[in-house]
């Protein structure tokens, strides 16, 4: 069930800007057992929300690694979002209306520091993992960095401690692409519409990479004749964009690229190693075999730079969606 | 120096279409002596030219594999593109204003038997070699399975014998962000500018993949304690989209695509393994080891179905890009 956390007191970005009244959306799953130190907390990728259950199937099941009767597990939608945490579909209190594109930047640390808010609300002073996949991963390691006690061990998942040239080139690319939407600008919550379909499909070919879509979109073949141009990968890049416009907010979607392409775990903090030296808790880096967001050697390399993570690798054929989709082997993984 | 060759017969395009006075712009290099089957003819790619000495550096010089001192080397623009021959950009002889959106839908083999009534009419019975690179290499294909006892030797570089679902959903995600910028269909040259920018962003991930990036587009590490979205991948990206635009006329560059996404040599001939079964002069096949576009592993696969085709790999951090820079791995493979 979403639950709602509101934080009364003032939240600064690190932009400056202020967030009056923050609202946090979460849902938990299972039952708190200090004595048990069962408290696993999630951090969730782009455009998914706090309902773990619903966008990672296979876990929050008997015998997943987020086993409801083993652990209380907690994921919050991150700020920005437009799954009930404030974000630029929220009511800016200032003036009464939304506030789309005029919401403030927005940084991984920002949303890191909201999840510790909340984790405080909660009582959760000790957390017995942390999990984040993809750009969950980048929250978890922002937090980690941040308070490193609170954490008993750490699950990276296809993720990194800094955006890659190559995750900013795809970023600024879906940008590019929404912003040739003319739409882009106006104050409705679907502008952009087209814009926003057309960054999720280019998000989606990294996401599946060639193996994934070689694999699953086949045209059945057929002897024909005539040249064909509509093939099944046209309609499923087009599906999935639409079905990504009709739930998401395009200047959530925007803000929250924008606050990927700020993620460096060593900004401020002596560099990304020094950075990385506080996260003495043990760790379990995950790559997964096609991923070409994260790929398996940049993962290693991340493994080899904390000081006690061991490396594990998916064998999956659907790139960066492995982690979504290959929920026995994560799960043989993580059985803890 | 740009020639261009003008067919007065009614070309008849496999849509059912027919293009009057269809011209077809071209370069040679070096002087023909049938005697010594010097002929080289180079099918270039999605947004080249016929300039093969201009796009592909390291190639027409001395030593280089189109030695203009020993070979005769030819390359034609491909119909539909705006580098000289007839497209989306001409004049329509029946309105006599530019085709734009109106130009007729293209196919692989077209270009191909446009490419054939240029070589009728320069003379050239045999043709040495065939060398096609990227999407040059589907007009190669096509062309050899139509004549096959045209060509002495066929290079094929970078390339497929027909286009996977995954090409496809990456040219129709080009196209979702094309069609976003709603200045398409305009009749004016510079339409959709910020959609083909976009498009072309989109193209350039796919070419260069995660290594080209991260090898090339570091942002110079500076511990700066605030937020940074500006890196040099972004404005790379916007860089190249801008470049384009200011080169390509969107509706050509659309027209390409759909082309592209029909390609297959099977097609209306029994299927891919039986036409490709004709092309039974030696072959050179030739994958880049980081290509993410088409796969050294399906690279080999092509090699495994021509009869006599020997397979050779690149090695390049910069994905299908690979090809345009790394010409003295090629000039070294291709001496002959």
């Amino acid at each position: 069930m979403l639950k709602t956390y509101r934080y009364e007191g003032d939240f600064h970005l690190e932009s400056g800007a202020i967030l009056h009244g923050l609202e946090i959306a979460y849902h938990t799953f299972g039952s708190y057992r200090p004595e048990a130190d069962n408290a696993v907390w999630v951090c969730h990728a782009l455009t998914a929300n706090s309902d773990v259950a619903d966008w990672w199937p296979g876990t929050v099941v008997e015998g997943g690694f987020l086993d409801p009767a083993r652990y209380f597990t907690v994921c919050a939608n991150i700020i920005g979002s437009c799954y009930g945490s404030t974000g630029p579909a929220s009511i800016n209190p200032e003036t009464g209306v939304p506030y789309y594109a005029d919401f403030p930047d927005l940084t991984i640390r920002d949303m890191a520091r909201a999840h510790s808010l909340l984790a405080d609300h909660l009582g959760l002073g000790h957390i017995g993992a942390l999990v984040g996949s993809s750009v969950g991963g980048f929250q978890a390691i922002e937090w980690a960095v941040e308070e490193p006690e609170r954490f008993g061990r750490l699950v990276l998942i296809a993720t990194a401690a800094k955006a890659s040239p190559w995750c900013i080139a795809v970023d600024e690319t879906q940008r590019m692409a929404i912003f040739a939407d003319r739409s882009y600008g106006e104050r409705r919550p679907d502008a952009a519409s087209a814009g926003l379909e057309a960054a999720r499909a280019i998000g989606l070919l990294t996401y599946r990479g060639p193996e994934g879509y070689n694999r699953t979109q086949q045209t059945p073949p057929a002897d024909h004749n005539l040249p064909v141009r509509e093939h099944r990968a046209c309609s499923y890049q087009r599906y999935q964009g639409s079905k990504l416009s009709r739930r998401f907010n395009v200047y959530s979607y925007v803000k929250i690229l924008d606050a990927f392409d700020t993620h460096d775990a060593g900004r401020g903090r002596g560099g990304l190693q020094a950075a990385l030296d506080r996260l003495v808790m043990p760790a379990l880096v995950i790559g997964i075999s096609t991923d070409i967001v994260f790929t398996p050697s940049e993962m290693q390399t991340l493994a080899a730079m904390l000081p006690h993570a061991e490396y594990r690798e998916i064998e999956s054929a659907f790139g960066h969606d492995g982690f979504l989709v290959e929920h026995d082997q994560l799960n043989a993984i993580l059985k803890y």
